[in-house]
């Protein structure tokens, strides 16, 4: 039997001012680090915000947006190839981890282990919500965290006591993301009959609602995820994998 | 309680011969569709592989590792901004996701869901084992699955049935991977200290016998991710960005 929790779970933007206690918060991460990683090498660092100046500096890279503000804790976790390659370096050994391939396996491990933290946290009747912002400013904040080279933000949680109950939001038909041996080539007839609970969901017209004038899909090119801001973050991220020396040349 | 799942947890490598039921393996995907998501997008496609030809294929792309052969099923998850356009199109809204930065939150949602995966599988009884050469194939993957421009392969797992118990390796203790505030700036001796019980660990120390010579982090460098093959395999997957339009210039 699936545990009930992973068919109901939902992500919290609004917490209560109710801390969470150092022996709650290093039993969660102690329980995280059995997370599967590349090849054993455990390649994150995952940085704790509870210092009431620090936090609010880190609230303000991640906009002030609810969940960051509301929350006594976020949790950073980082992309980290430099304490492995310095224990390889005191070995005699040449580490060969800057590069874009490398960053790629310490990002994955770092996404692995920060949803491990956010499934553990949840079951044990916390909320969480995952700041998307971590990347739109991975270079201030790696600044304010004080990141060295080979080490990078790449997924950060909120995480809280629930204030508030919050609505399940809609999801796609299963179908419409599983592929069975290939990839599913819908007609466009298809896309647009999988995403119609997407778009007759009541939360989402009411969103369409209050931005007169354009539809759903355009909220989100227009103004969510924009091509131009897309384009400048891509361009704000490459430049950090570069100064981190994850890129060289 | 934290279930005791999650500290017990280890990935296996060997797996019965025993199916998995349409029934379990869907129940199991429809679960993990409450993973969190960027801006709820659902930027994934998994694909199954279980029938016989392609899975000997995809198994061949795997180098034939023993968790990927023995296992009834592996199930790659692409990071997917594909379905998500083309509704964008059809909506008379103008997507701008052929960039990097796109590509990232793709990544992260496809590594997020993937994770939801197997932790549902293994409390659920399978085994799993992520499939880390997914990124080193990731071009004759995308070929094999027919993955459009916008879809790529970055995460991968087996699934089965356990065929024998395996044991619970070693991980650094929990100081090394978390920093209070800011990074943890180890000393040299103190990243000496957190790499020793990995170091001490017997089944490292018999890897360390079977390759006369070498200490265990020159087995890291030297055999298992050395440093040309990396740089190759970040030009290879650079590539492939290209390729599918994550980056257009």
């Amino acid at each position: 039997m699936i545990p009930e929790y992973f068919s109901q779970r939902r992500s919290f933007r609004n917490f209560s001012s109710e801390e969470i206690s150092d022996e709650k918060l290093f039993s969660i991460l102690e329980n995280s680090m059995r997370a599967p990683t590349c090849g054993n090498m455990q390649l994150y660092t995952i940085i704790v915000t509870r210092d009431k100046e620090k936090k609010e500096q880190l609230n303000k890279l991640h906009y002030n947006q609810p969940a960051a503000s509301s929350s006594p804790v976020i949790v950073t976790v980082c992309a980290d190839f430099k304490r492995f390659s310095r224990w390889c370096e005191l070995r005699d050994a040449v580490p060969g981890y800057d590069n874009f391939f490398s960053f790629l396996n310490a990002l994955t491990d770092a996404v692995i282990i920060c949803q491990q933290i956010a499934t553990i946290a949840e079951m044990e009747g916390l909320g969480t919500c995952y700041l998307g912002t971590v990347t739109y400013n991975a270079k201030e904040i790696s600044e304010l965290l004080k990141l060295p080279e080979l080490v990078i933000p790449v997924a950060s949680i909120a995480i809280g006591n629930i204030q508030k109950n919050e609505p399940q939001v809609e999801r796609l038909p299963l179908e419409a993301i599983v592929g069975m041996e290939k990839y599913p080539d819908f007609s466009d007839e298809e896309i647009i009959s999988l995403y119609k609970n997407k778009e007759d969901f009541p939360l989402n017209e009411k969103f369409v609602e209050e931005n007169g004038g354009k539809n759903l899909a355009q909220i989100f090119t227009d103004i969510r995820y924009p091509k131009m801001v897309n384009e400048e973050l891509s361009k704000k991220f490459f430049d950090l994998l570069k100064e981190k020396k994850f890129i060289n040349k």
